[in-house]
C-alpha cells in the first residue's frame, strides 16, 4: 500500500486488505510456532501448540480458497500488530528461566495471539456477510470457531502451568 | 529489562511484568485515540471513542492503585504489541477516504485493541487470583468487565458503520 494514496477506496476493498493482513498474520504464526513449542515444557501445551500449528496451516489453505473465490492472488500485506505480538511474546519468553513460569508466558503470549486472530476474523465474517458473500462467510467462520477453541484450550494449560508453579513452590 | 539477563523468576515477577506492560499499553491508547477521534465522522463512533477515552484514564489511575496494593512503583514497560496494533490502524486508517469505509476501518482497529487488552486482562485476573490476590483481581476484573463492554459497543457501531456504507452505495 503507498503511503501517499489513499488505496483503500470501498468495503471490499478493505475487506481484501483485511485478508491480506490475516494471510500474512497466519504466516508469521506458523514461524513463530516452532520457537514456542522449543521452549514449552508441559507436555500438553507441547501437544496443543503442535495441533495448533497444523491447524495454522489448513487455516491458510482456508484463506487461499478464499482468495481463489474472490478470484483475487493470495498475498499478504505486512502487519505490525502481530509482528508485535510475536516480537513481545519473544520478549517475555525470553526474560524466564523456571520452567512452570515459562509455560505461562509462553500460554500467555499464545492467547494475545489467539484474540488478535479472533478480532480480525470476527471482523472479517460480519463484513463477508453485509457484503453479500455468505460462502466467504462461511470459511472464515471456520477459522474463527477453531481460533475460539484454541483460546480456551489455551486457558485451560494457563490453569495448569501455574498450579505446577504452585506445587513446586511447596 | 535486560536483554541478557533472565529478569523474569517468578510468577509474582511475571504478573509483575504483565502489569507494566498493560500500564504502557493504556497510555498509549489515550494517545491514540484523540486521534481516530479527529478522523471518525459516525456520531455514535466519536461519542463512543471520546467515552472510552474518559474510562481508560479511569483504568490507568486503577493500575495506580493495582500498584500501590503490591508496593510497587506505578510503570510501564515497552509493549510492541500494542505498538504494532496501534501502528496498523494509523497506517489502514491512512488508506481509506470514504468516510463510512474509515469509520469501519476505525471500528475494525479499536476492536483489535480492545480484544489486546480483554486478553491481558483475563490473564491478569487468572493469574492474581492464582497468587492469592483477590483484591488486586477484583480491581482488574472491573476493568476487564469495562474492555468486554466496549467491544461489544465497538461490534453495534461496526454494524452501523457498514450499513452506511451499503445504504450511501444504493
Amino acid at each position: 500500500m503507498g503511503l501517499f494514496t489513499k488505496d483503500i477506496k470501498t468495503m471490499d476493498d478493505l475487506f481484501l486488505h483485511g485478508l491480506q493482513d490475516i494471510y500474512y498474520a497466519e504466516q508469521q504464526i506458523t514461524k513463530a510456532l516452532p520457537k514456542l513449542i522449543e521452549k514449552a515444557t508441559n507436555r500438553d501445551l507441547i501437544a496443543g501448540l503442535k495441533a495448533h500449528l497444523e491447524e495454522t496451516n489448513k487455516q491458510i489453505e482456508r484463506l487461499d480458497k478464499v482468495f481463489l473465490k474472490l478470484e483475487k492472488k493470495p498475498s499478504g500485506t505486512q502487519c505490525p500488530a502481530i509482528d508485535g505480538l510475536i516480537k513481545e511474546t519473544d520478549e517475555v519468553t525470553g526474560e524466564v528461566d523456571d520452567k512452570a513460569v515459562l509455560d505461562a508466558a509462553i500460554v500467555a503470549g499464545a492467547q494475545a495471539v489467539e484474540h488478535y486472530e479472533i478480532c480480525r476474523y470476527g471482523t472479517l465474517v460480519a463484513w463477508a456477510q453485509k457484503l453479500g458473500m455468505p460462502e466467504v462467510a462461511g470459511l472464515l467462520e471456520q477459522t474463527l470457531a477453531e481460533e475460539k477453541a484454541t483460546d480456551k484450550a489455551l486457558s485451560a494449560l494457563a490453569e495448569q502451568s501455574v498450579n505446577a508453579y504452585a506445587e513446586a513452590a511447596e
